[in-house]
């Protein structure tokens, strides 16, 4: 596998993690917080999911990584790490200790004397949950006497907006995925021929990806995923060895250009008696399209995700359909599912308070509703889109017609 | 970079996950719990460290993987993840679930009724506090009413013992990784030349590991770390770009083999002066030999991981040098400082209980004294060794000598 590669190529790591730590401390002002304190142990294999938007690289005993209203950068780490924080020249202040963290971080804690210390756990958001429960029990211990704990906070309000507000070079790094997933979609096309799995379409989709130095944007064996005929694997699921057709073709897939990924949805129609697609095929997939058209109209910087959600909800169920069995849209970035902030979700316990979080500028959805047609099969499409100030742009190509691939019979 | 390659050659992953999760229920037996539930959500990006020993792939909704006591292997997942369960058929009963996984887990903790159960929280080992501080909060909650919530406890006893009990097939992955590691290092010595710098001799390592379709055990950036002269860079840092020797060279490297790691140090010492090295530096290597000599012997089941530290800090104290900052030992596995479970570590705040553990058969350990010597630099050799009922095994060659490079004045 050669998962990582051109995951680096345009990005300057340095240049990316100073402007994403001063965007930091620009949301800490914004939203009156003193401190965000980020806190990891053994980060190669405990990963933080948000740690790489403050640091590059491992972080091996508990170690805090300190923003400030103020603008202070600093870094309380094993003394063993704390020449690569020096050379890396992100933290101004770094303090590297033998045998305990606690005396360090109380002293500075002591120093800055926060009202409040937002840390990275939160119930709603994956991404800004990375503090392991047991070691949120010891950062508790780490303050002792001290009142410090009694400040703790979730940092999920600075991390949605720190991994919501993409920057220009972020959604450059976006814009780029896409186009490298669309022109492997409009190949694929050429992989659908009599007799190929679901498997082998899936294995030529990557293997192009693959020779063109690019990874995939989620777990590989099932990136693509392939869901064909009247009974598809539908959801996050590995192709099968079926032979494919005649039928829906529908591909999920994304690659990842320097860490950021791109998440979109293609279908075909294979026929074997020189027909176009069915009418029930055709229609729900103009009620898919149309979905989209009107998800897009109404999204723009301040509507609640769940209000995005809604219109392609009811635009779905009111022609006829079952509601789909997720949500409409997630961000997408150095995630596939990028961020607990403002998900295009309905308001189901899973979604937890993500669907009631305001849309914001620099915010990059998926926008996918689906339909499941009992005797045809899934019909979706899943667009990319940024939110600016007027409201929507398309980062992907539309789909809008439903090509037809002839098999003989 | 091909990071990942070679990581999946000779491991079948269901073959593995079956006798994984096999050995995991024999553990809650032995130490009377009756269930172990991991659990997980968004798993591609919050990473839970130990998930990959009982399941492979991605749990997307709010996830629970449940072992009983009594031989059961049940999963709760998001009813778009339970397709590829059922595929993998590692787990016996699957529940997908909708809206929320409330109901499907107390129904199913209902029928099992346990008396205690361990969850994926740790204070002691990172790599078993996977469950974010957040979810945790969920996780009680989901339990609404019943007094589940109260049964809660650290399954890292189970972790430490289902990472550290090595499988015969898991010490055969490290065993791979030692030797391909060792045939790197043995061809480094021709890399080292006058005029190139740290980096150099670091790229040249590394391109020699991927050329041969092997992935780094740790961050590429600081995989191998080379620590050179008489101030070198040491620690978790990245080689620097000065022109190396005359002097102590010393590499610290370990390669990745379907997924299991080597963590290997090995010396040289390059003399411009036609003479070999100095009686100081020739005197802290026989000490460091002379510390692992005496850890090994020691080493056996049953004795507490700081006795064992104590052995070869005390080697190294009493021959007039200062004590090393770091611990005699780590496990590997599946990550470079694998489970936390007897740490041959000194009894410091930052180790937490881990020294107070007892050493287990089948644990992997590194050995790994080191003296910086003011005026040469660092003095340090690290070996992999396999605990056995017989005592202590070293699954890497010893290094006993140190061989002088001879450059021109």
């Amino acid at each position: 596998m050669t998962t990582s590669t051109a995951t680096t190529t345009g990005l300057d790591a340095r240049q990316f993690l100073q402007a994403k730590t001063d965007q930091a401390i620009e949301i800490l002002k914004e939203k009156g917080i003193d401190v965000w304190l980020t806190y990891v142990r053994e980060s190669i294999a405990n990963v933080d999911p948000s740690l790489d938007l403050i640091f590059e690289g491992d972080l091996t005993w508990e170690s805090a990584l300190i923003l400030t209203a103020d603008g202070e950068k600093i870094a309380i780490v094993g003394v063993h790490d704390a020449a690569e924080l020096e050379e890396a020249g992100i933290y101004d202040r770094i303090l590297g200790y033998r045998e305990g963290i606690s005396e360090p971080l109380v002293d500075t804690i002591n120093r800055i004397d926060p009202r409040t210390i937002a840390i990275n756990v939160s119930e709603n958001d994956p991404l800004a949950d990375g503090l392991g429960a047991g070691l949120h029990h010891l950062l508790k211990r780490r303050f002792g006497s001290t009142l410090y704990a009694d400040c703790l906070v979730s940092a999920e309000d600075v991390i949605w907006s720190l991994r919501g507000r993409k920057l220009p070079m972020e959604v450059d790094c976006i814009r780029r995925a896409v186009a490298e997933t669309e022109s492997i979609l409009d190949e694929s096309k050429d992989f659908i021929r009599p007799g190929i799995t679901n498997a082998d379409l899936a294995a030529s989709i990557r293997d192009l990806a693959y020779s063109r130095g690019l990874s995939c944007a989620w777990t590989p064996k099932m990136c693509p995923i392939v869901s064909t005929g009247p009974s598809p694997r539908v959801g996050h699921v590995s192709p099968s060895k079926d032979v494919l057709g005649p039928g829906i073709v529908h591909v999920d897939f994304g690659v990842r250009v320097d860490g950021y990924c791109a998440d979109l949805q293609r279908m075909w129609f294979v026929s074997s008696n020189g027909e176009g697609a069915p009418e029930p095929v055709a229609h729900a997939f103009r009620t898919v399209v149309d979905a989209i058209d009107r998800a897009a109209e109404a999204l723009k910087p301040g509507v609640l995700g769940w209000e995005i959600d809604q219109i392609a909800r009811d635009c779905i169920e009111k022609s006829g359909y079952e509601e789909f069995t997720h949500a409409l849209g997630h961000q997408i970035g150095r995630s596939p599912h990028d961020g607990g902030g403002a998900t295009l979700a309905p308001r189901w316990e899973r979604y937890n308070e993500t669907p009631y979080r305001p849309v914001e500028i620099g915010n990059v959805f998926t926008l996918e509703p689906s339909i499941v047609l009992p005797e045809h099969g899934l019909v979706s499409l899943e667009a990319n889109v940024l939110v600016t100030d007027k409201g929507c742009e398309f980062l992907s190509k539309r789909q809008t017609t439903l090509p037809v691939l002839h098999f003989p019979k």
